[in-house]
């Protein structure tokens, strides 16, 4: 028997992979959690049916996600992370040495439950004694911080469900109150190919909440397209000053100096998305 | 009713596309040719079951593969396509107000008629005086040239049937003789994640014949894995000096001196396939 998982990314166009066996699956308060073993990718999270990391391409999200803030930052000691119960995230954020809190701050407590059991290459960083994990609304525990995080990350599942408040501009003033004064954050804006109306808009709020704000790029195979966007909003540091000096010799499989600036180095189409404005 | 064309782009990977029609469909004496019309990314030209372009995201690669080149090289007057024969290259190619000559060698005459009649925003460019059409075997008609072109583009399908040739070393040791003494290769060599081995086997082998070897990728949503990587060998000029002043104003749906920029800024992974060597 062959057995295929089918990723409608839109009405029309899907993506489908090989399935070895489905680890996983239940119903949570939140979604339709499942785990899955593909011989493409290895093992894979789906939420809702839609594919939120794999074990072969989490690399590009995770290292593009956490360290173009936190080289961006000159010393991130304290970072927050909206979502991301894979861990994923997290595990990239530990590898600064600055850093003395990451909070997980994830809505459905099976997610990290599952992917503690199902995906400890990403989860195994939760038990790091640096790590504190709130299982919480992440919009309410933004709303009740002040001035306390150097950066804030949205690792969000996209603007359906319960993330529809994440790509909010309310939530981006939030965001901007829990920072310190010279705070940065970034979020995981979809697809400049399938998502174009999300991308702009995101950019759009951000822009009106951070004096600095940026878009960039990454190449994710399981999403729709296999190109996503960033958007950074920062009160103070550029992500395009990044140094070879603040980089130093780090290498991430994806992550590196040149990968930095490789990312914010916009096509025409893209570039064109960052001067439209809220639809 | 509802049609899906299924691409299995490996064994364990599809791309799944809505379909409105077939418009055409044929076994040529070389492959079977289709062109569809879907949903997602308007008509699309298969070759023997494999996507070889869409009207939707035809433009990044069309753009890359002529452009990148194309002001690499300070004033290109001939140059050779060969495959490409839906004439998205040449109508790129013809943006260079410098060009005399936009050669097309294509070896299926079908390919060139059936996308004159169903991909006219691609192929309406053979119309130009300056492009000249030649149905042959793109490896005889250039191993028969010395010293004429100032650009060669391979712009052809996967190395498999017909094109197998054309990632071989004979076949760019032959294009290195048909250049000019500062000419240029681009070819297109397939996807960073998925099609490894070929990635670094290409560019080991055009790294062996020409002084400056360079890899440079973009973002192409209906090819394998979302990534695509192309191989540039020169004998004189390096893509990597090219300047605003060469580029000028110059500004497509994607290419611009950005767009050239970030294309070579390689991720860690990326790089290491030029520094493996031919396995």
């Amino acid at each position: 028997m062959e057995l295929w998982f089918t990723e409608k990314q839109t009405p029309a166009l899907g993506i489908t992979c090989k399935v070895r066996s489905t680890l996983h699956r239940e119903q949570t308060p939140y979604q339709d959690l499942a785990v899955l073993d593909t011989e493409q990718f290895g093992r894979m999270l789906v939420l809702d049916g839609t594919v939120q990391t794999t074990e072969a391409d989490e690399f590009v999200y995770h290292e593009m996600i956490a360290h173009v803030p936190l080289f961006t930052h000159p010393g991130p000691e304290r970072v927050a992370v909206i979502g991301g119960g894979d861990g994923g995230s997290i595990r990239e954020i530990l590898r600064h040495p600055t850093i003395k809190v990451a909070e997980l701050i994830e809505i459905d407590r099976r997610v990290v439950e599952v992917c503690q059991q199902y995906l400890p290459g990403l989860s195994g960083s939760l038990a790091d004694p640096r790590v504190q994990i709130n299982i919480t609304d992440g919009i309410n525990h933004i709303a009740a911080s002040e001035g306390v995080y150097d950066v804030v990350i949205v690792d969000s599942t996209d603007p359906v469900g319960p993330a529809v408040g994440l790509f909010a501009e309310e939530f981006y003033r939030s965001v901007h109150r829990a920072l310190k004064p010279d705070g940065l954050l970034v979020a995981q804006t979809e697809s400049p190919f399938v998502n174009q109306s999300i991308v702009s808009t995101s950019f759009a709020r951000i822009a009106r909440v951070f004096p600095i704000c940026r878009l960039y790029m990454a190449e994710i195979p399981t999403y729709p397209s296999g190109t996503w966007t960033f958007t950074m909003g920062s009160k103070v540091h550029d992500p395009l000053a990044v140094t070879a000096e603040r980089v130093g010799g780090f290498l991430g499989k994806y992550y590196n100096l040149d990968a930095h600036r490789r990312s914010f180095l916009l096509p025409t189409f893209v570039r064109e998305l960052t001067e439209l404005g809220e639809k």
